[in-house]
Formats: structure tokens, C-alpha cells, sequence
């Protein structure tokens, strides 16, 4: 008979229920969890973060930084903690930022803001779908009524139609605070959703989420549409600075992100860019995120182009960047370490973190784009050197 | 004048370096470091994990398990520890692991096994990248010689061809062994390219990466050809296990199935699951994975049907899986100690890793699916017994 | 120096001019055009619809039908021309249209009608491209008496907005009444935005169209957004009914259909269905309708599934149906006839003539997607019969 | 009960079963088909392009060109006749032509060509399909013999696998000659399939297309790995030209494409280009092709850039042109005199037609590219003149 891993059904979150099941590990499978049974903390602030409880991993953080940025929300220099075991991940971050620092740091814009749950409703035929769909445009205000009914804080933006088939999927959009609200906007969904199947009467059924949302997944609906915040990070670099830190004309740059733009759009891409999932699961796992969110939050838009005067132009838009600032795991102890660096711990600083996690993106594609081109460059120099026909 | 972080140029990877920096931090942001001042090892470690680095982010690890698994290289009972702050992950995919361990488990098999680099050679003209791509079928005997000669674990599977406009775009496909590989296929993508710049004529520039790889990123490229392991999980759930455990009948799940499969078609979604980001992350975080790999990571395909004898036949393909049991953040004290809970650390043991996280994967799966419904009829149920028309 | 094709600067749309160009073509080419100057009406009525006019191509039409139909504007039978030069398509079609015709006719919804253009508009950086979006929502109703000066058809529904780096991106949506209307739009967004560029300030410069349109293009936006008619047609076909005509049973054809959809999500197809490009072409050419908007209209969503009686429930849903039945090239003379095969030319006639496509389109996926099986059927048959392991 | 489109067993295509259905449609719609009843050839050459024939739509051909190519196949001027009903479209890819010719005409390179029929085989498992491609690897030799047995100019290039889930999804890569060649690979996969089904014992069943073929459908497959031709047009345009001709500079075009390809990129299309769609249809109904390919033979992927001197490169690659120059409907009356005005019926052809066809497109982008771009700077221009702030 299967044996089952032991839980304490009163003190669970304890030192002693931690260890009995380290103990009960190394018996089951002959390892030791030596290390990952040595953390700094009392479990007892763990309830509603984890099951089972072990211990912890270990994930070494570098720092970064400063990070000069001219954002609405993140206005100055900031450290930026960075959790990784890829060596040279930090050291690309930090030289990118030395960049922009020098080259009067990174704007930063947070241009939409919403988290979903999408349900779906099956009517008999289209035809009961498409009227179902008027309704919901015209019974708009008591739906949202409803849904806030279960949250002080979130509120519901609009609903998006999505028919298809007998099906018609909704996408419910909400304002969530400094949570990334994805329990919030279900509980809310959920409520409104119990109503609007009890008042209309021709619903077969209906599911909470129709994949319309699309949580931990990439997708277009959330690159059209946002999932969390869409945050723009931009800057002008200035050709002589370009040449003087990374060592390549804005030419080179400019020619090389045509070839590599070209190159994502034939490959099927969702980030048209070099690696913002670098950066972004680096802070993510610092700061108490839910890393799974990478999934749709590594999603990116480069758009670059050389200005009148010879500089570079650069932005990246982030559009379903999913941060909080409050709630899930930034409470715990050396995740809100990490936030208060940034000082983006707690309430009102969600759009701030947003904005820091855009502009050290930013930092980073310019980082790695530049060396990938000094080194060719040096190759092709190389090769000019040996006098080739 | 911007300050610096301080660095120690011989000896930075010690607990005075990480502490000097933490240091630095509160004098410059008035913010403490104090539990992420707290590890468990030396940091000299580290070395090729992390620059500047100032302490640890503890993320909490929960135990699943026992997963029965019948795969090729992992066979039998695992217990898997998943490092997350997001509460109930680690007890619904418990919760998964109970339904597959009472229907014969889940059955994995590894069907592909490629990492790339994709350079991009530029021409004149689109006729002469042309007959490049000729130049690359004739010579890759040579190409495999020269790209193979920088490491003993590589080998160059085969080029892949890409041509459009004046470039020539080639997805170098190589094995890796137990190690994730991007860094060993990246030197020995750019020994071959230096190579072949060097001896055929007609080249204008080359870049390392044309966007082809794509790594970091979702794309439809991956899906379709393969990054890491290309991973298949499946199992027959019988109806009343279903029914008993999950409180679901086939039919229920079947037809909440296609509808939300159907959403996320037209949603654009890379993933027509619905979380396997979730399972995938904190074993990646535990187990001292490249955790920005979860954005490719991520990507799956689920196929599920009614059998003829009314069970429910549940597939997950995940097409790019990258997974290492050797070199990267493996071998540091706590990720090699969660390896060796599943006895996946070191070499010879990538292919059993990647089916251990398919199979979690599943039971992920069909834990919250079945969640989602069971709620959903009961709302349903609810309604019904309101007596309505 | 290069000859030029003859044209009379006052009568160009003559039999004579015609003939000028054809003779040309002889002395240039030494091909002859005798059956392209063929033709059986004037060449006046051509104004707006051709340049440099020599004739016709002559396209086969075949009849298929009747085809029954259950829609809100086409209700009864109908005979359906479809103009093609590829054997079987039209027996094909006719073979849907009878299994439907004995399974009760095909259900046609019109769930969403826009037809779009999509100026882009360019500021310094995306904070200005953000104020803007706003300065956007609140003259929605100055903007729209703007746009509409130019027309007494086209009425502007609504405005989507797409941020992105330092742009926005809009998609003006309009209702253009039996007119597929592309012309129309452009006039009244350029109108707009010629207005909007002098009274916003801070606009560095904008495009008529960027690329959010997208016309001509399939793409993720038209398919969740609609360009045209958004279209329905569903059907339920009794079990016996498949076996009699089609001889295939419901559980062959839905495991053919899983196996094919999971293999066009795999594939990126913008398509999940069969064929439909084929039924819509042969329509579009013979009605006069704009024929590259094949390109984005053969865009399909097929859901299907097997009703609780064991019948098959089909469905396609035409996200980017673009038809008229005025202006353009209804008008001409077979093709206005044909049109009028369905009682389809002229003001009020357009969601009737999308309807009519729809459920065409809708018998030809069940006959192609029977044929395939009924074929497959058959060799498995022969297999089994002899006899092995 | 449901009347019946009279057809004559015996004599169907003639001109007497056309008018006696002609007289069918007039008695049973009340409308009549005068024009459409007038046609200059013989039905009896219909045999194997269509049935129920009651007459041809007549679609306008306008005149376009010289068109200068510098191709392999299609060297020189060329007039190319386009059949459309959409005013200005003919003189707009006239417009580009004289811009081309002035430039030193279209350098066009055919860089791939194969034809698919996509079979997917169901297994057990994974493993088994697993396995199955290895003996699919092995055993390629006997395929493709087996496959060829059906047709003396169909080979088979390789295939090329798939695997998901029980499934392992196989596109047969074939030439084909100058026929587009769907039935031709349609047939030699099937003979390919029977006998595999016959000698490998563990496949449940097969079907001879899986949707990875993707036949009438737009995909991402097909844009990676080319379905019928893949063409590239290119051109470089020296700034003066484009400032004579056009009217635009460099510098504006440019501008424009950049805005215009992040836009695309962001909608998700399949086509980041203008209007291939309008040039590539107007052949396609001219000279016999299966119009219906529009669906896959509008993607298109443009690249463009500045040169070192000043001057536009401008590129389109048509990853999936299909075309014809033998069988299907290029032998039908009028459609051949349209092939044979560029010398492009019959055997030897197909790649010249191709040619001609990209080398069409490239110059409709750059018409309708700058038309675009010289609008706005009109409007920008009357702005500044007001003396706006």
C-alpha cells in the first residue's frame, strides 16, 4: 500500500511537522534535505503559501544596479535584487544598467492595467448566444454590482465578447490594487456569474474559465489585451555612448535587430526580443511573485528604430506583465526583504514595481544585444584581418 | 557622481563580500537584508551561479507525492518537492497524484531531444543565400567536426534550413547530455560559424542568433521542432475513479474539455492546457533549474478523448522541456538535494527528470480541471434545486 | 526604351479600346487573346471596377443546391453558384447540401458585422501615446461626426485602442450597410484623422493604416475581433442520416475530427476545419465579390461534438466573412446575376448572401470531412479482411 | 419534396445541359443568367474542372507591365493580365512596375518547392508512435517507392514527423512538377499509407491527413517549411527614383514600414506585407490556378531596409506560392491565352510563373506602400502650413 506523506492536522506549519517529513523523506527514498531544512523563519507565517511544508530552496540572489529611471511611479536610482543560479545573468543586468544610467536612464509607462477570469456560456445555438451577448452589454452595471460583492478592492472595467459557435466567451477585465488579483477576480467572476445563470433563463451551462483568460499561459488575447500591467520601457542611447561602453555603432545594433526581428517573426515568436524572461523571473523569484506567471509575463514587443541625430532608439512593451506588491508571497520574509530594496513593499506600489521590472528588462536586451554583436564583430574583424577575397 | 557596488576583486564570493554589500544596501536604500543574509553554505559554491551576490531568496518547498509513474527512466513511486508561494499548488497536484496513483499512474515517454543555436547568414542577394543552403547540406560532416570540437558531451544532430529574403536562417540542432546545453551549443554553434565564414566566399555578415532558437521565448518553431525534451504524459483515468475521487463523470470533464480547448484555440493560446506552468516553476525553482526556461517550458498540447469503454484517455505533450541534472544551478546544496529526493541528480539522468515533470505535470492538470467542474456542477446543482423553468 | 500599353485617354471602356490592347499584346507577346476578348456586355459598365480592360476571364460556374437553410435573413432553399476550375468541388458541395437538406438544414447566425480601419499615431514617447488614448475615449462622439462626413452608409461603432512602445494603435470599427465597405472606411477614418491631427497637439505624425486593419491578412486580430461578418452555421446531423448518405457513423467521424483539430493547433493553422476557402472562393468569383479577401475570410472555427441522442453537432464559425451584394463588383453583369440566383443583389441583402456562404461552407466541410473517412474506412476494411495479426 | 438540378447522364457538358439548367434555375429563382449563359468555347472541355456547369462568371482582365524581372526562370519584360473587380487595382501594380523597371527590375529566386498530404497514424501510446518514427526513418527508401508507384512526375522528397500525444503526424514533402499537384501527392500518400498499414502491425488507424498538410488553410507550418513555391522578390530602389516616381522619400518609407511591421506583428498576421493577396488573386483567376490557395498563398514575409547609400531594399518572400502551369484549369480557353502572355503554359513552367507572380507582388507593396506614405505627407504638410504649434 502506497505510504502517504505525514501532515500534522493541528500544528502543520511548525519546525518539528517540517522535519518529521524531511525524516520521513530520507527513509522513503534515501535523501538527505539537509540544507534545504535551514531557513530563517518560523513556518507559521507559511499558512496559505505552501503544503507540506519541507524547508526551502536556497536561491542565490545577486544585486544589480543603480538603475536610473524616469518612470511615474519609480522616479531615481534603484538596487535591484536578482535570484538566479545562471552565472553572468547579473553581470549582463548591471552593465546594461551602467549603460543607461550614462545615458540618462529609462522611461518607463504603465499604459493598461487588468487581471481576468473568462467564463463561457453554452446555449442551445448561436442564435441564443448572440442575444445572451446584448444582454450582458445592457445588464453591465448589476453584473458588476455583483461581482464586487465579494472584493473590496477589485473592480470590474468591462466585459469583452468573444462569440463563437453556441458558445459565448466573456472576458471579465478588473482593476485588482496591488495584488496581481487572480483569486480576487475569480471569486468575483464566480459570484457574478452564479447570478447571471439564475436571472437568464436560456443558459445550458456555463464554465468559470473558457480559456479566454489566459492564465500561466502566453497568448495573443493577452498581448492584444494585457493580463496584468502593459508596461512600455523606452530610451534613447546615444551613438557615442553605445560605442564607448558596449563597443558597437548604432548601425551594427540597428542592422543586427532587423535580422533578429525578421528572424522571430517568420519563427512564430511571442516576444520579438532577446530575453525578458531573464530579468523578469530573476525579480519574480526575489520578490515573492508567482514565477509561474512567467509564462505569460516573458511575453514582449521590441520596437527600435535610429533617430535624426544617429542615436538608438529603444522600447520594449511588457503586455501582460502579472506583479503585486501585496498578498501571495511577498509577505514572506526575505521576499519582502527584497521588495522593501526597492521599496516596493505593500500598498501603492504595485505600478512602481511594474515599472522597475520594465526598465531592468530593458537594461538587459541591450545588454546581451550588444555584446552578441561585439563579439561578431570582433570575428569579422578577425577575418578582414587575414586579407580574405 | 553614482555610487558602486562594492566588489572584492579576489575574494567575492565569500560571506564578508555578501555582507559588505548587504551593508552597502542599507546605507543606500534604508532597507534590511537580514534573512537573506541567511544561508546555509559557503558561498564560494557559487562560482558560475551569481555575481555580487548578497544572500538568498528562501522559497518555501511543499512535498507531493507519491507520483506512480511507468516511464522509461523513472519507474515506480516519487515524491516530488515543489518550491512555491502560491497556496494549494502543492496539494492539488497532491491531490492529482492520488487519482493517477489509483488509475495504474501516469505513462511517460521522451519522443524528442534537440538544443539549438540559430545563427543567420546574410547575402547579397537571396539567390546566393540560396545556394548557400546547398553549401550547408554538402558540407555538414565537416560543420559537425568543427562545431563538436569544443565540447566532449555535444553532438550536432542536424542544420535545419530557414531561408527568406537575403538571409539564410539555420537552427543548429544538437544533444546535450544531462545538461540543458545552451551555452555548450553556443560554442560550438559559433566554432562551426567562425568556421564556415571563413571558408565559404559569398558571406556578408553572420549573426550567432537570428531568432530562430528561440530561447527564452514561446514560439511556434519550439512547438512544432523541439527545445529541451520533447515530453509526452498520459493515462486512461477510469470513470469511477473519476467520479469517486474527483467527484466528476467523464462526460463532465469531456465536454468542459472542448469547450475551453476551443477558447483558447481562437484565443492564441501556446498552451491548450490549463497550468502546467504552475508545476513546472517550482519544480524548476526546487531543483535548480534555468527557471526563464518556463516561458518555452510552458508550452503544451493536450489531447484527451472518451475511450470505448467510457474512461477518459488524458495526454499532455510538452514540447519543450529544458531540464538538467548536471552543470548550471544543480549541483548548489539545496536544488541538489531536491534532485536527489526523485535520485535525479548528476549524469545519466536528464531524460528520467523530464519524465518525472511530465507526469506532475498531468496530475496538475487533471486535479484542477476536475476542481473546476465539480464546482461548477454544484453551482449548477444548486440552481436546479431552486426549482427554475 | 519600353513600349507602353495603349490606352485612349476619353474612351477607354470601348470594345475598341479593348481590341487596341489585345492586338498590342499580339505584336509584344505572340500570344493570342480570343477567347479573353470574348465578352457579352459593354465595356462601359467596367468604370471603377478594371484599367487597361481586354476582356474576361471566362470561369467556369457549376449549381449547387438546394442547399435548406434556417437563417435570421436567408430562410428556405437555395441554389448556390459556385464559379471554379477545380473538378469535384462542386459535387462535393452538393453532396453536403443534400446530407443537410435530409438533416434538417443548416442554422445561420450573423453574431458581429464591423469592417475596419486602423491608423497608428506616433508621439515622442509612450506617455504621450497613453494621454492620448485617453484624450481618444473622451471625443469618441466628435470624432465619429467627423468620420462619418464622408459618408450617409457608414456609421463608426466603436475605436479599439492597442498601445504599444511609442505609438497607438486604433481600430476604428464601422457598420457599412451592404457595402463590404472597404473604401468607405478608409475615407471616413482618414477624414478623422485629419482632424484629430490638428486638434491634438502632440502628435509627431500618423499612418492611415498600421497594420491593425487587417485587411487582405489573416491574423489573430480579425479572428477574435471580426472583419465583416462574423458568421454561424451549425447543424445537427441524425446518426442515421451520416450512415445512409454519408457512410460513415458519428464515432468515426468525431475521432477523425479530434485527431485533425489537435493536429491543426499543433500545425498554427488559422483554420481548423476542412476547406473552406473552397466554397467561399467559388462564391466570391462568381458573385463579384472582392476575391483576395479570401485571405482573410477562409479564416474557420470548427466546433463539433456528439449530442446526448448520439447525434453529431457541427458548427464553423466564419470570424472574417467580407461580402457585399452593392458596390464594387455586384453590379457587373454575371455577376450580378448570379447574385440574384439568391435573391441576393442590391440594399439589404448583404448578412442574407453571408448567411447563404456560411451554411455552404458548412456542407462542404461534412462531405470533404466523410469522404476522407468513409475512404480511410474502407482500407482499414480491406485490411481487416485479410486477415492480419 | 425537394426538386433536383437536371443532369443529362450521357451528354452533361454541353451547351444544351447547360441552358436546360440555366432554364431550371430561371423557372425555380425567377432570375435569369443571360450573361453567364454566354461563354466562347465548347462545355466538352470541362470534363474534370466542374459540374452542373450553367455558364462562366466573366471576370474583368485588366492589362499590367512590362513588368523587368531578373529571374532564373523569367528573365526580361513581361505583361501580366489581372482579373479583378476592384477598381485601381490594376493601375496601382502598373504604378509599381514603371517604378521598378526605372529601378532596374525584380531579382526573383525560387528557394524551395514541395507539395504535402499530411497523415497522422494513431497508436496505442506514445511509445508506439515513438517507435513507429524510427521505422518511418528507416524504412524511407520503400516509401517513397511505394509512394511514386502512383505517378511518373509526383517524387517524394522526405517526410518530415510530428509527434503529440498517441500520434506521430507525418508531411510527405514532394515535387510535383508543374502541376500544383494536391492530387497527385494526395494519391502517392495514400499508396504509401496502405502499404505501411499493411507491413507495421501496432497502428490503431491512420488518416491521410492530419491538418499538417495545411491545404487551403494559412499556418505557421507552411510558413516555416513551404507549401508549393517559395519565392523570394526583391529590389533595390535608389532614393531618386522613389522621390521622381513616388513621390516619398527613403527616409518616409522607411519610417512607415517600421511602424506598419510592429503593428502587424502585434496583430498577429500572417502576412506582414501590404497586399500580396490583391496581386497574386488577379493572377490566380486569370490564368486557371486553384484560386482557393489564396488562403496559404497571400502569407508573405517582407524585409526592408536602408542601404549603405541611401537607397530602399525592399524584399517579399512568399513562403507558400501555389501554381500551376499544367492540368487543373490552366488548359481552359481563356485561362490558357492568359498563361501564354507570358509565355507560361505548360510543361517547364511552373517556376517562371512564380516568378512572375512574386516579382508582381513586390511591385503592388511598393505602389500601394508609398501611395500611403504620400497621402500623409500631403496632410502633414497642409498641417505645417497652417502654422500649427
Amino acid at each position: 500500500m502506497t505510504v502517504k506523506i505525514p501532515r500534522d492536522k493541528e500544528y502543520d506549519y511548525t519546525r518539528e511537522a517540517a522535519e518529521t517529513r524531511r525524516r520521513f523523506l530520507n527513509e522513503q527514498t534515501n535523501s538527505d534535505a539537509n540544507h534545504v531544512g535551514q531557513f530563517s523563519f518560523e513556518p507559521s507565517v507559511l499558512q496559505g503559501n505552501i503544503e507540506n511544508f519541507i524547508g526551502v530552496a536556497q536561491v542565490p540572489i545577486g544585486l544589480a544596479g543603480p538603475i536610473l529611471i524616469n518612470g511615474e511611479y519609480a522616479a531615481g536610482e534603484f538596487f535591484v535584487p536578482l535570484a538566479t543560479t545562471e552565472g553572468t545573468l547579473v553581470a549582463s543586468y548591471n552593465r546594461g544598467m551602467k549603460l543607461l544610467r550614462e545615458s540618462g536612464g529609462v522611461t518607463t509607462t504603465v499604459v493598461d492595467d487588468a487581471m481576468q477570469r473568462a467564463p463561457v456560456f453554452v446555449f442551445k445555438s448561436a442564435r441564443e448566444a448572440r442575444d445572451f451577448s446584448v444582454w450582458i452589454k445592457e445588464n453591465f452595471d448589476e453584473i458588476k454590482i455583483k461581482a464586487e460583492t465579494t472584493t473590496s478592492v477589485g473592480k470590474l472595467r468591462d466585459i469583452q465578447q468573444f462569440p463563437a459557435s453556441r458558445f459565448l466567451y466573456l472576458r471579465f477585465n478588473f482593476t485588482t490594487g496591488d495584488a496581481a488579483g487572480q483569486n480576487m477576480v475569480t471569486q468575483a467572476t464566480q459570484a457574478a456569474c452564479v447570478w447571471i445563470n439564475e436571472v437568464y433563463p436560456y443558459i445550458e451551462r456555463f464554465q468559470l474559465e473558457g480559456s479566454f483568460a489566459t492564465d500561466k499561459k502566453t497568448s495573443f488575447v493577452n498581448t492584444l489585451h494585457t493580463r496584468g500591467k502593459k508596461v512600455v520601457a523606452e530610451a534613447t542611447i546615444p551613438a557615442e555612448k553605445l560605442k564607448k561602453i558596449m563597443h558597437v555603432s548604432v548601425e551594427q545594433i540597428f542592422e543586427a535587430r532587423l535580422a533578429s526581428q525578421f528572424g522571430g517573426y517568420l519563427a512564430g515568436v511571442n516576444n520579438n526580443g532577446a530575453h525578458s524572461a531573464n530579468g523578469i523571473t530573476a525579480m519574480f523569484i526575489a520578490c515573492g511573485q508567482d514565477v509561474a506567471n512567467v509564462a505569460e509575463s516573458s511575453a514582449a514587443a521590441v520596437y527600435a528604430e535610429i533617430t535624426n541625430s544617429g542615436d538608438y532608439y529603444f522600447s520594449i512593451t511588457l503586455p501582460s506583465l502579472i506583479v503585486a506588491t501585496y498578498g501571495g508571497g511577498t509577505g514572506l520574509p526575505t521576499q519582502r526583504e527584497c521588495l522593501e530594496i526597492m521599496d516596493c513593499y505593500g500598498a501603492g506600489k504595485a505600478k512602481k514595481f511594474a515599472e522597475i521590472a520594465a526598465a531592468t528588462v530593458l537594461c538587459g536586451e541591450l545588454s546581451l544585444g550588444t555584446a552578441v554583436i561585439a563579439d561578431e564583430w570582433v570575428s569579422s574583424h578577425e577575418r578582414l584581418g587575414r586579407n580574405r577575397p
